[in-house]
């Protein structure tokens, strides 16, 4: 082969190896920026819910409400009770803390893991604690947060309460 | 450029083709069998379920157990109380269902949506109804389920119940 033939057949060659070299970055960088996900995934969670019981504890059910997803496929288990989309959430929380003789009382989350599934989305379980003037409910949540294009979001909302001492 | 060098270089082009070829094989290939695993994960997991509510009607809790993560790890929510690990949730079982004066009763699932996550990571939601001789207790379920080499497993359980009625 000559001179020619081997300078083409390198050129080649490089080609070749250039593609796979290519390949190889994106695939390595993509994993890269992955692994830093969780961590800025978990801060905006948790930044979140922080926003939602400070809201919460000023009686501002709007800027708590603006944590869940808004739309009619919201889903909302408490108890045994099952309610479906954000309105219909918003007017359950109206009632049960808003309406003639209640209080919305003091609001504290505690034991919180955040646990990020993917880029979009994470499951996050902890305890809730209401101070109320006449008594103190407690319990459990699981939230299910999906990543959208203006924040996470809760879509899945998991309470359960101890039994009343 | 003389024919060698003229095939040499293509030689070298085909090269490059080829290992890009190789590469979008490999992805689709891939991206198919994600495509077909949501089906049978689901199915695994169902089958899992209806298992342990047959286990429970047997009054087998054993077998019923065995869709938990054999783990110190497995997390049961419910109410407002935090069980950790397989051994303390059977314990919890036999005491609540299994000691003097307890009975297992008849279990039912309903409503129940699977939603898998990943090739390992699937949400399940549903309805628990438990028929005894003096009540009818029901709630609601919230279970993480993960794909172990032995199969699919809860590895945490949110339970919520109904207030007595």
């Amino acid at each position: 082969m000559n001179d020619a033939a081997r300078r083409a057949q390198s050129l080649g060659y490089q080609l070749a190896i250039a593609a796979l070299a290519a390949l190889a970055f994106i695939f390595l960088a993509s994993r890269r920026a992955e692994n830093r996900l969780p961590e800025r995934a978990e801060d905006q969670i948790r930044t979140l819910l922080s926003s939602q019981v400070d809201a919460w504890n000023r009686g501002d059910l709007d800027v708590f409400m603006a944590g869940y997803w808004n739309s009619d496929e919201l889903l909302f288990y408490s108890g045994g009770t099952i309610t479906k989309g954000w309105k219909p959430t918003l007017e359950r929380y109206r009632k049960r803390y808003q309406s003639e003789g209640k209080e919305m009382g003091r609001l504290t989350f505690a034991d919180i893991h955040v646990e990020v599934l993917s880029n979009e989305v994470a499951l996050v379980r902890g305890r809730w604690l209401l101070a109320l003037k006449a008594s103190n409910p407690d319990g459990l949540f699981t939230l299910k947060m999906v990543r959208f294009a203006n924040g996470w979001r809760c879509v899945y909302d998991h309470t359960s309460a101890s039994e009343p001492k």
